[in-house]
């Protein structure tokens, strides 16, 4: 081999090793078309994350924001918490032959979720409190942890946890993998999201904010309890949403990622601070891998908040072009994995 | 000089350096003495903290959290808080003539403390609530920076950051040294401490935990902002403290640190945990450098704490005896640096 090809190769190679992560944009996002909203993504992480930009903020300043519902997993056909709602009143629908005259109990009983939501907001509550509350706190996260390990969606049979989107599981690890903080803000239960978050996720306890029922401390047999009492603390969507984030983290995130309407008042908060700011908008556009929808009347609709998407310039994301899998059992599939 | 004299001095100076921080005690809480209190802290930390041993715990389940009013400052002869509220309502007093007639704003403009506190907690609340309500969150942050800056204890005349506990100062570093992490579980404000926590306490805003007023998101010309409202959102003292842990960390910490009664609920509910569990409580002993107290009706009584601590053997520190200095100030006088 003549030895100088040898050297340029050698040089080549040394070269290809010592490229900043940054400019590699195939290992960036992998599940990401690349396009508009990619760009969008990475060009503001370096921007605040290199020191000497003018857009730097200081790793402690990196925190994101993510709603849950519809952003990291799906929310139709049905909310993932309403179905353990469901299998939760199923369970204790013995104990309660009332139930089955009672409305929203008598539709949820008989699988018609379309006419126990007919029963509107207020009757859902009661049933949510219904099948969240008179255990403890520890024996609640039993009853999710064995629930989420055996339940399955019902249009494709796979447990839940498996329909998480797969390009959004790159985007939490690629910001954290930037310093970043990442956390949930959900309209779903703080308890029900904390047993399996970090798992699925990488999102600590700690980390994880959302909707709550009241609790009590006992003494029970001489030992601490925390009692769930069928009352509700807080409502952790639309314009509570900032609430709970002033109240949990106490500073103002730099991120903001959701896809309805009831993350509109968190958008707002977030993009309105000083300096660099991202707000990005999960656009269900994909009819053939999901579902497609946006301005109904559904759960996770998305209205108000995507024209101030586009007033705003907060990255929209098209399902359809922009993902190249949508959930993570489909990425487990096409590597021969699973 | 003899070589083997500086052979034998360097081989000294090389052993020196590299004995392990453990091996070091002189080196660990510079201002506790050498006592009980401080061989069952490092003793506690030395074996959650070392991989293999059998008490050992993950560095993700090793929290800690302290009450802030007579723990980490003092709480005598005025909660800060209080001194706080004091200024405050002479501040807004030209707003309000009606309060030189009603209790316990009255007693409270005339500084009589003892005369306001007799109006009972539930008046107390309302003087809180008079003169914590009706700003932004922004605003609030500003008036709460600008008073900690410029008021002073009233015996020593220092301001109040001064006046924290050295020796607490330091258990919080040695605690985050190894791979604690750090929070404030106070009934005192959230949003009172949060601004001030980091720069004396290293305790950065999500890991301040404190009693709260209800905030309301809003939209100001175009700009969005959080609304400090007339009303209580929690009470973070007492059995409340549990329950805040649980709300905001949603794990249970493995080790507690108080001084009061209002901390006995969460000495309990973090030292029932299983594995190594640590409890303290810091016994205000010291009629010399500070205030001697304890089963009194002031602020921060210690009673049925005090009992539990003796038959749960959680660590009872003697202020009087167990630490050097007390308030961070007097270090720096000591060492010449005021």
């Amino acid at each position: 081999m003549d030895m100088g090809v040898f050297a340029a190769a050698v040089a080549g190679l040394l070269l290809a090793l010592t490229i900043p992560a940054g400019a590699q944009p195939n290992n960036v996002l992998p599940s990401w078309n690349d396009g508009e909203a990619k760009r969008a993504i990475t060009g503001f992480v370096d921007r605040v994350s290199k020191e000497g930009s003018p857009g730097f903020v200081k790793a402690a300043d990196r925190i994101a924001v993510f709603d849950n519902d519809g952003t990291l997993w799906p929310e139709r056909p049905v909310i993932v918490q309403l179905a353990f709602v469901l299998d939760r009143a199923k369970a204790l629908s013995p104990e309660h032959p009332e139930w089955k005259e009672k409305e929203p109990f008598a539709s949820l009983l008989k699988g018609d979720l379309q006419g126990a939501r007919a029963a509107g907001d207020r009757a859902m509550m009661e049933v949510i409190v219904a099948t969240h509350a008179g255990m403890t706190s520890a024996e609640f996260e039993r009853i999710v942890q064995n629930w989420i390990s055996n339940a399955r969606h019902p249009a494709t049979g796979r447990l839940y946890t498996e329909m998480v989107y797969q390009p959004m599981l790159e985007l939490l690890e690629y910001l954290r993998a930037n310093d970043f903080r990442t956390f949930i803000v959900s309209g779903g239960g703080i308890e029900f999201m904390r047993p399996w978050a970090e798992r699925v996720y990488g999102i600590p306890p700690e980390q994880v904010i959302g909707s709550s029922i009241r609790t009590k401390f006992e003494m029970r047999d001489g030992q601490p309890v925390l009692v769930r009492l069928p009352e509700v603390n807080f409502v952790d969507d639309r314009e509570g949403k900032p609430v709970a984030i002033n109240q949990h983290i106490g500073r103002r995130p730099i991120a903001a990622f959701g896809n309805s309407d009831g993350d509109l008042e968190m958008l707002q908060w977030v993009t309105a601070g000083t300096g660099e700011r991202f707000g990005l908008i999960v656009h269900h556009t994909d009819a053939v891998r999901e579902i497609a929808y946006d301005r109904d009347n559904g759960p996770g609709s998305l209205d108000r908040a995507l024209d101030e998407a586009r007033a705003r310039r907060w990255t929209l994301v098209d399902m359809k072009k922009d993902w190249k899998v949508v959930h993570a059992l489909d990425k487990q599939q096409a590597a021969g994995l699973k």
